[in-house]
């Protein structure tokens, strides 16, 4: 089986309702989404210092899934070794929080398939689905970029906008290995 | 730079003390070093259900280093980079103990050199140095086997005895990719 390393910031899990909340509760009005191509919510006027609630206990404890991450990651653990790859090592206490989540939200995770790391260029596995260019840049497998508003305008990986397209990648990659098989 | 993951438990922090602290409180008497060589503490008569202690939350908190640990690390860091790759995912209650024990005692390290996992096959440094031959046996770079009476009997890795011996295995490396260079 090959191996896939699978981000968990804005990739499985959604961070981004509570980032607008936050944002909203201090302005008082919406986030403007165009302003959010190509940057970060925190980058934006309004928005300064809202990304250090991240180093709070509790923070990544109660977030939501990507839509229809849960559904196809079911399906992707039939056919891959799949392994959560998370650079959670800047926010010490979000450590027990993301181990927490994950054995919760996805009770069929084994500890074996978590990595808690800050640097992903030590990842070796076969392929890695990230939203950050600079994860994919080192990366010696099969890199997969997966959407964002902050990562719009990159143009170097192969771009995968919803889980659905995850899924649909991986069966023609699955069909491309079976017939090298036979 | 090439790159060298280090394992923690048995490499840099020494476990033993207080697994034989343990062992002679409950029974009374000291360990049988002969009886260690192949085996770990637990699966001694007498040693059963030490092992349960580790899940303890604060267990790793105070260990101390490995005879010369930190002085070969703080030459090691000029060189290569260095990872700190622990298989803490058995263990919850254990993630923020080793990351406070690695600031602590080594605060020269960064986040982006900690990595807890569970499965170490994922890891594509250059060099591993661990104590477990499981870890080494899937490793892609160069191996080296940090001994201990538990995996004396192990003869598939290059060994090493002390971290003064890791510095002159990492020195002649050092000397033999100078003179490709040169």
């Amino acid at each position: 089986m090959k191996s896939i390393a699978i981000d968990m910031d804005e990739v499985i899990v959604d961070l981004m309702p509570k980032f607008h909340q936050a944002f909203e509760a201090r302005t008082g009005r919406k986030v403007d989404l165009a302003l959010l191509e190509g940057n970060k919510i925190y980058s934006l006027e309004g928005g300064e210092g809202l990304r250090e609630a991240i180093y709070e206990r509790g923070w990544f404890r109660d977030l939501p899934f990507i839509d229809g991450a849960d559904a196809t990651l079911a399906w992707l653990r039939e056919h891959y070794e799949i392994y959560f790859v998370s650079a959670a090592m800047e926010f010490r206490n979000s450590l027990e929080d993301k181990y927490d989540w994950l054995h919760e939200r996805l009770p069929w995770v084994h500890w074996r398939q978590i990595v808690f790391c800050g640097d992903k260029s030590i990842i070796g596995t076969d392929y890695m689905i990230d939203d950050h260019a600079h994860n994919l840049e080192t990366f010696r497998g099969t890199p997969l970029l997966f959407d964002a508003l902050h990562n719009r305008r990159e143009t170097r990986f192969r771009r995968v906008t919803t889980w659905g397209e995850v899924r649909e990648f991986f069966e023609a990659e699955l069909s491309k290995d079976q017939s090298h098989v036979a």
